[in-house]
Formats: C-alpha cells, sequence, structure tokens
C-alpha cells in the first residue's frame, strides 16, 4: 500500500511536470528559444510558484511596459507625432505667431533630426494650443477617426498594426499568472488610451502617460472637459518612476522598455526588494522592423544599454528572439 | 413530455427568483429596507442583468467615491488634518517664517472654525514645506505610524476604524456585480492608500487623490523619490472630474459624495450616456455619528442637496437609513 502510494505520487509529480513543461513551452510562441525568453519564464516561474522563496502575493505582481518601441515601433518618428503633425498643421493659420517657433518649423519641414532632438515636450507644447479649448470628447474623436484612416508609410497598413505579437503575448502570458499589466509612456493618455485595450489587452486606467491640463465648466448646464495649452506632467524619463507613484502606488516588479527614456523606470523597478525582472528591446531587426540603438535621435539607446550590462537586465534581440515582429507579416 | 418540460422551466425560473430575491435579500444587510437601499439594488439590477435595456458591459462599469465623511468620519476635523498637525508642529521650529502664515496659526491654535475656512490647500502647502525632501519610503512609514497608534478622542478608537459599515458593505455588493471601484478624494494619494486596500478593498493604484509633487534622483547610487514643496493637483471640487479623467479615462456609472466638494464628480457622472446612479450620504446622526451640512465649514453639504433634489439623487438619511454606522458599535 505504501509502495504504491508512493508510486501514484510519483506518476503524480511526472504528470505535473509533464503538463507544467508542455504549458511553458505553449507560452509566447513568438519567441524563440533564447536566453531572453528563458529568463522571462523563470523569472514568472519564481515569482509565481507556491512554496517559491521569491513567491509574490499577486497584488503586488506590478508589470509596467513602455509604449513607443516597446510595444509597438516608433520609427522613423512617433507615430503621435505623426497625428500631431495634422493636428498643427490644420490649426497653423490662427497662430501665426509659430513661424519662428522652432518644433513647429521642424514639424512643418518635415525635419526628423530637427524633430527628434528637440524631444516631445516643444511639440507636446505646440498641439496643446493648437488644441486649446477643444473638449476632451472631441479630441477622443478626431484621435479615433485618424487612428481608423492613416497608414503607415513603409508598412501600408494602419498604425495600431504596428503592434509587436511578441510582447502582445508576454502581456497576456504576465496576466494569466496574475500580473497587473500597465502602460508608462511619455506619449499622451490621449493618444493611447482608445486602443490600448484592444491592442494589449490594457484598460484606459493602466495607461499612465503624459498629461495636458484639462479644465472643467458647464456649458449650457452641460458638464465638460476642455483641453488648455499647458503640460502638466510630462511622464518621461525621470518622470516616469513618479507617474508609477502617483498612479499605481506601488513599485513594479517587472518593467520593460527600449531607450534611455526608460533608464530611470528600470532603475526604480530593480531597487525594489526580492526578485525583480528589468527587460529592454533591442532594435537590430531592419529588414521586419528597423535597426538603431545608440545613434538614434528616436529612441536613443545608450545610457540604459550600458546599465543593462552593468546590472544584468535582460536584452532582446529583436532579430534573433523574435520568431514573428507583426501579425501582418 | 411537453407539459413536463414546461412544468420543469417554471419551476427552474420560480427556483431563480427566489434565489434572486433571497441574494438581494442578503445584500447590504447594514442598511434598513429605504428607498436609497431600493435605488442602489435596481440601479445595480438594471445594468447588470442580461437582457435588461440599461446593461452595461462590465469594463464600463466605473464606480466612485468621496473618501471624507463618504465612507469614513470627517468630523470635527479631517482625519488627515489631525495627523498634519502633529507633523507640521514638529517642523515648526525649523520654520519661523510660518509664525505668520494664517494656516500655520489656525493648526496650532486649534482653531477649527478658520482651519475650516481656509480649506485644504494651505494646510497642504504647510504640510508640503515640512515634509520636503523627505523619501516617499519615510513619509509612508511616518502615516503608517501615526495610523497605528492615534485615537479619535470622542470614539476612542484607531481612526481607520471610523469607516462606515454601510458604505464597505456597498462597495463589495459593487464589485461582486463587475464594479471597479475607486477613492476620488481630496485627500492627500498618501494619506488613503496605506490603509484603503484593507478597509475598503480598493488597491493603491485606484485611490485617486490630491498630488503633491515627488523627484526622482539617485541617492549614493539608489534611487529614492523626495517630496517637493508643491501640490501639483487638488483633487477637490472641479478638480474632481479632471483627476477622473487622468487617472480613469472613462466616465463613471456610479459615483456617492456628500459635500459641495463631490458636486462636480456628480454632475460629470450623470452627463454620461445611459443609465446612471448619483448618491450623497447626508450626515443625520448625532448619536452615532455626527449630524451636520449647509452651515457645517467641514463637509459643507448645501449646493449638492439642493442639485440632488433637482436631479433625483439618492440622499442617505444616515440616521434612518442605515442599521448600523461603525463596526464598534
Amino acid at each position: 500500500m505504501h509502495l504504491y502510494r508512493r508510486v501514484q505520487v510519483a506518476a503524480w509529480s511526472a504528470l505535473v511536470c509533464l503538463w507544467a513543461s508542455a504549458a511553458v513551452a505553449q507560452a509566447l510562441p513568438s519567441w524563440n528559444e533564447s536566453p531572453a525568453k528563458q529568463a522571462i519564464l523563470k523569472f514568472v516561474a519564481e515569482v509565481t510558484t507556491p512554496g517559491s522563496p521569491h513567491l509574490v502575493p499577486v497584488e503586488q505582481r506590478v508589470a509596467v511596459f513602455d509604449n513607443d518601441g516597446t510595444l509597438w515601433a516608433e520609427q522613423p518618428l512617433y507615430i503621435q507625432i505623426v497625428f500631431m503633425l495634422e493636428q498643427v498643421r490644420a490649426a497653423a493659420p490662427s497662430h501665426p505667431e509659430w513661424k519662428d517657433n522652432p518644433a513647429f518649423k521642424a514639424l512643418i519641414g518635415h525635419d526628423m533630426k530637427a524633430l527628434a532632438a528637440l524631444g516631445m515636450k516643444p511639440v507636446l507644447q505646440l498641439l496643446g494650443t493648437a488644441n486649446s479649448g477643444m473638449t476632451t470628447v472631441d479630441y477622443d474623436e478626431s484621435i479615433r477617426t485618424w487612428l481608423a484612416t492613416a497608414k503607415d508609410p513603409r508598412f501600408k497598413v494602419p498604425y495600431t498594426q504596428l503592434v509587436y505579437v511578441p510582447m502582445q503575448e508576454l502581456l497576456a502570458y504576465l496576466r494569466s499568472n496574475g500580473f497587473k499589466t500597465f502602460i508608462v509612456s511619455g506619449g499622451s493618455i490621449e493618444f493611447m488610451r482608445p486602443w490600448a485595450e484592444q491592442a494589449y489587452g490594457i484598460p484606459p486606467e493602466q495607461v499612465i502617460g503624459t498629461i495636458t491640463d484639462v479644465a472643467f465648466s458647464l456649458q449650457d448646464g452641460q458638464p465638460v472637459l476642455t483641453r488648455q495649452p499647458n503640460i502638466d506632467f510630462l511622464n518621461d524619463g525621470p518622470g516616469k518612476p513618479v507617474g508609477i507613484y502617483r498612479a499605481i502606488g506601488r513599485q513594479p516588479i517587472f518593467a520593460f522598455g527600449n531607450s534611455d527614456g526608460d533608464l530611470q523606470m528600470l532603475q526604480w523597478t530593480q531597487s525594489g526588494k526580492g526578485a525583480r525582472f528589468m527587460g529592454l528591446v533591442h532594435h537590430t531587426d531592419a529588414q521586419r522592423e528597423w535597426s538603431y540603438d545608440r545613434e538614434s535621435k528616436i529612441g536613443t539607446l545608450d545610457k540604459a544599454l550600458d546599465a543593462a550590462s552593468v546590472n544584468g537586465w535582460t536584452v532582446v534581440d529583436m532579430k534573433n528572439d523574435w520568431h514573428k515582429v507583426f501579425a501582418f507579416q
């Protein structure tokens, strides 16, 4: 009887192992069997397996992801800037004072180099002025309309199809292991929320981004929120840990980025106690996507790449680690 | 056979009805059978019953609650101000310039009337200065320590026991019906997050409140967030719909407040399309809690009470509608 039970237990354990390996083999199907994939699976097993010394309670399983260049493409120019270009161009006749504005000149002149060097803030300020007084409902509508019609010139698909399949799988895999997934992006909350739920399974309330002021008022007795010209909070670089603190109030245990704008978010994630995962997407695939890092003005990956090497962060080599990049390919 | 099946179906339907009424009867046990309770149950049934013309998809079931005076007591002074008083008093020797500051004089002199008249902003600014440079970890610790030891002078219990049992039940009832519950308070995020999960079942990332600036830096190579002297966002009055827009990005379908500081949040909730529920807690119970409304400096309920009457919002009469107020009574 004793022996029989021991055999039973052994058989059951073997079955569990088999089942578990099968489940793991099925996880992240668009990822090649690489050190990056192994690091992700190992971390998730460590923090979720009952009895593990690194087990993390479900409510503390907070995972944060940059958006541009981490979850979807950002070359040759952040997609939000392409949208803004149209908005700003439409508003230009009412703003003759813009003619000497460097961000305006770069936008209108399609001077990608100057735009990238200026960074997001002056462009966001320009858009803030362009859209000032617009209701949040109208602004949301203008974004949805643009996303439904505009197409990427290189890939000839709507921009929302430029999301990375392996990262969609990673988001779903984390959630199936009890993680709550957040976007923490330098882009505007308004530009991500209309499609993040469908593309990533991330609801609007888990999208953290740059915030332009809006003001409440009654118009003909109806409450409206109207856009104001100033940026209230720039959620980039050192602003990312601050944005996380404001909106989540817990330190993430898992963070993924792709550029120096994510450096502080990864440092902040690493500084917590217990097991942590920090990852970077390295764009190495000029054929299927783009290839860039230290020298690129958009999505510069320089200091963060050095930090990854020093701190043992996981660096995804897009060309070799991803079996598939976009769903349409 | 046909008849038999019809009898079967009828019996099953009757069973479902019986079960449903039993479930409803069990819901909100600390609420008396009043119009307020009926309005809540009716609304929840309308937006959650499959086939209902007012059915709302789960992801849109957003419910927002003010905190002070709606979920826990706020008299004779907001509990956060009691805490701040000690923090400011401790910092006073380093700030001789405060001696002419009206908020400081009111705090130190226990001048409740002057404090209430000044509102939260100057007091928060004083605290901002007092705590400037403190790390967020140390500040969190100071709040937890205070909450674990301080007691309410009237009820002789820790402040966190001053939460209303009927509202705890309401929060749980909404969540069991697929709602996501948020706090939207004029108080600071830091003061609510350490205990909101245990008291209300609301995790830190669903606590929206007033935001004091924090800054990211490396101290001896370790990332820290340190408190800055300025308030970045005051989440009160017209700030509440703005805070909801920033942090949630969806219009709530259910909102509960208790004072004029919640008026715009309730207006904003009402202005959405489809079924909506707006509620106010009316403090009418001097014996078990407090009795106050239009004339009170803390939690003034004047314009919002008029708006409730005009718009048909649900007003909870604490004395008559709540069978129980605090768990310790």
